[in-house]
This record gives structure tokens, sequence and C-alpha cells, in this order.
């Protein structure tokens, strides 16, 4: 796939200032970018803005919202403010749509915590529609029920969305959902709520704890070529993100990285 | 729930030889013993069987067949040949099931493995039921996927297992399939499908890699008490299986493994 469709999410590449990425993005001719909000925090959003549009750059996401289960009241309620905050940035921004990570399981009820998830979406869902904001539930891999979000599983996401309105896409990323052999049909099923494509590698035996243990497109077990055009036929015209978490990748020259991961891109994807 | 109705994986304890296993299985009133099958191999089948009897314990699975996925048709004729010898064992041990670790995505084709498994099972189901041996899938945790098992939802278990035979039935293990919202639905339609249940924990962050980082009963995030009592409902009524597979239970003193998990398995379940 050609490089103008690959937006880079800035994690890939950490220890670089996200003006240096914005550069390096558009001397490498791709397409957007995704950055994190602490970046936002650091250089400010309007600056981050309008060094992207100059650089002629989408900005596919901005990570993250969501976080919305909490054992209490009074902390699902910190949590909705904290994505109002989210949603004014990906609107100054001009991002294709927000993530959510929706939060963990709290309480050691699964069931329950969904239903924190979809009050918290619900809460915000008109004021980001507002906004023009475009909310994407991500379901993260399994592995990460406890400590990041309880939502899992694309298909379910997809009926989170549609208890939450019509606004609310969902993110698939190749790393989180791969294994799931429903995946072809929840991706048909989604079709135009697709609101953002993720791509990294499984490689196994998993180095890096289970947050830094990505792979490298091509590296791993995961059918990307598959994957991506799947969601193309259903639908998804946006830029694919690159977003890899890895011990390995992060303590490489970034540039390294860089081009590494345009070359597997255009030859893998 | 009493120690009566607790089953001894023996991988919990494995610095211990089988003979020692089932001396203090017995010493200590439990209901059953789970061997696995390289125990087997070293100790003698009919030692083993005969020594459980002699103790009064059940022997609730045998751990492990499976493994049915592979590149080409020779490595899954090797399979299941390996299957026909693990279900012999599974006969002369008199085991309430032999569980099924059904094998990794191979060619990074997910529903193509399944179709192996599915073959596979098919190709030893007339053997199993004639040798009196119930064959038990295993659903495993997705991020096992690449390395152990492809089969990784309760719900789709069950619908492979409709395709295979009446004779088939799920073990439902709580490490590996709390996290899905649709578990008690599962659970519910599994209903005297389900062969065995088994238990540990989820603790965070996972220390001792994704394999041997489980917790013990009671220190972790899962709603051990509702998923037994769920698959009570659904109408098993076999031993519970306490399986723990930890690095750190496994360099303590493996009785007190064994007290701390007997404690636990009466208190939290």
């Amino acid at each position: 796939m050609d490089r103008t469709q690959l937006s880079l999410n800035t994690i890939t590449v950490r220890s670089l200032p996200i003006d240096r990425v914005i550069e390096l993005a558009e001397s490498h001719g791709l397409g957007g970018i995704a950055p994190w909000r602490h970046q936002l925090a650091d250089a400010g959003v309007e600056h981050v803005a309008k060094l992207a549009r100059a650089a002629g750059l989408r900005v596919s996401s901005l990570c993250r919202g969501g976080m919305f289960t909490a054992p209490d009241a009074g902390g699902r309620a910190v949590a909705v403010q904290e994505n109002r905050r989210a949603i004014d940035e990906a609107a100054a921004l001009g991002a294709d749509c927000l993530v959510l990570v929706c939060g963990p399981v709290v309480g050691k009820d699964v069931p329950g915590s969904w239903q924190m998830v979809a009050d918290g979406i619900a809460a915000v869902a008109d004021e980001a529609a507002a906004a023009g904001v475009r909310l994407a539930i991500e379901p993260l891999h399994p592995m990460m029920a406890a400590d990041r979000s309880v939502v899992s599983r694309s298909e379910k996401a997809i009926d989170l969305h549609e208890d939450t309105g019509p606004g609310v896409g969902v993110i698939v990323d190749a790393y989180h959902v791969w294994w799931d052999v429903t995946l072809a049909d929840a991706i048909r099923r989604a079709g135009s709520r697709i609101a953002g494509v993720h791509v990294s590698d499984w490689v196994s035996p998993l180095t890096g704890g289970l947050l830094a243990g990505r792979g490298m497109i091509g590296d791993g077990t995961i059918d990307l070529t598959g994957l991506v055009s799947r969601c193309r036929s259903a639908g998804y015209s946006g830029l694919v993100e690159v977003e890899i978490l890895s011990d390995r990748w992060w303590a490489a020259d970034p540039e390294l990285t860089l081009t590494t991961l345009i070359d597997r891109f255009e030859r893998c994807i």
C-alpha cells in the first residue's frame, strides 16, 4: 500500500519531539500522523495543529479518550470531564477521530464495567458530535482487560456503538483483534462505522510485556494484507495508522524505525 | 466450596513426583487429580491409575491432547496419531475427559486453522467415544493464539463442539475466558457440554510471561465465585480443577502452595 495512505502514530517513534515527527512525516511523503495527548500538553494543541496543516498531513486520530470505568461515581465523573478536554483537543486538531481506550474491568464485574463504558460514552456523545469529533471505540486485546479496556471484541464494540449513537465509530487495530475467528464478519458488519485501522504485528514469544511487545509489520503472525483489504472492502477509506509500541523499536534509531515501517507498509500490506 | 470438590491439576505443584501428589491429595481430602501426559510417560499409566484408584481420587482430566494444526498434511496426521495415544491413556486412567489444547494459528490463517482443529477432532472422535473418553475442547486465552490455541472463545468452542459431535465437551478455564462479556451466555448455552471447570486468577501486571503468570485463587480480578456458580447452574456437576501455572508458586514450597490453594478454594469460591 502506498505511503500516502500511511499515518504515523507518534508513539512508534516516541523519543522524537512532535515537531520533528511532523517534519519527518512530511519529508517521507506520509499521509498523516496520530499524536498522543501528552505531546499536545507539551507542545500546545494549536502549535501542533498548525504544523500538521502546513505540512499537508491529516491527523488520523488523537490518542486518547476513554477510561470511563471507576469503582465510584466520582471517579467516573472525573473521567467524563477529562473526555470533554480530549474532545476539545481533537476538534482543535481537526482529527479524524478521538480514540477511546474504554477503561479496565473494575470490581471483578465485566458486564458492569461495559455498562460504565456505555454510560461514559453516552455522557459525551452529544458534545463530541457538536464539536465535529468522531468518537472511536478501540477494542483492545483481552490480555489488557484488567488494566486498560474491558472492551475487547470488535463485534461487541459494534453493539456498544449501536447503544451509544450513530456518531460513534470503532477502531480495527490488528494487534488487538487478529486472533478472533469472527473478525471478518465483524469488519463487514462494522462497515462505515470503521473510524480507523491500526497496524503492527504479533510476534511470539512476546517480549517487552503486554504493552510494549508489538512487532514490526511483516515480522509476525497477523494477516495484515487481508485485514486492511477487508476494511477497505467494508468501506473504510481513511488512512492506515502504524502504531508499534515496542521496546525493541524504541531502542533503535527512530529514523531507522521509520524507514523500516514505511518499507514494510509498502511491501507487506 | 468444599475441598472434596477440588481436583488438583498436577502442574500446580510440578516439582513433586506424581506418587507424592496423589499421597498429598488423599491426605488433604481432595476429590481428585488431573495429571499431565509426561508424568504418565515417566511413572507408567497403569501405575498412576492404580494409585489414584487406591487413594479414592477421581481423575478429572488428562492434560492434554490436541495440537491439530500444522502447515502440512503430514504434520496434521502425526498430531492425529498422537491424540490416539492420549485417548488410550485417558481410557486407562478412567479420566473424566481428555483436554484438547487445539493448536496455534498457522499460515496467518485464523479460520483455516480452526478448520484444521475441526478436522483433527473429527478424525479421532469415534475412537474416543468407543474408548469411553470424553474429548474436551479448551478455549485458551487469545494471547496464546500464536503459540498454543486458535480456539479462544467459549461460544465459538461450543459451535466447534456442535460440528464435531455430541461426545465432545468444552472446558471453562477461568483464566482463559474471564474477560469475555458474553461468558455467562456461553456457559448457559454450553450446559451439559461443560466437561470441566478450571480455576486460577488473573493478576496484573502479568509476571512470568504469558504461560506462567497465573495467580492464586482470590489474588486477582476474576469473579471465580460467579463463574463456578454459573457452571453449576448450567448443569456441571464434576470436580473443579485448580490449575495454577506460576513462576511464583512454583518457586514456593509445594506443600505451602497446596495448603494455600485449598484454603482459598474453600473461602473464595
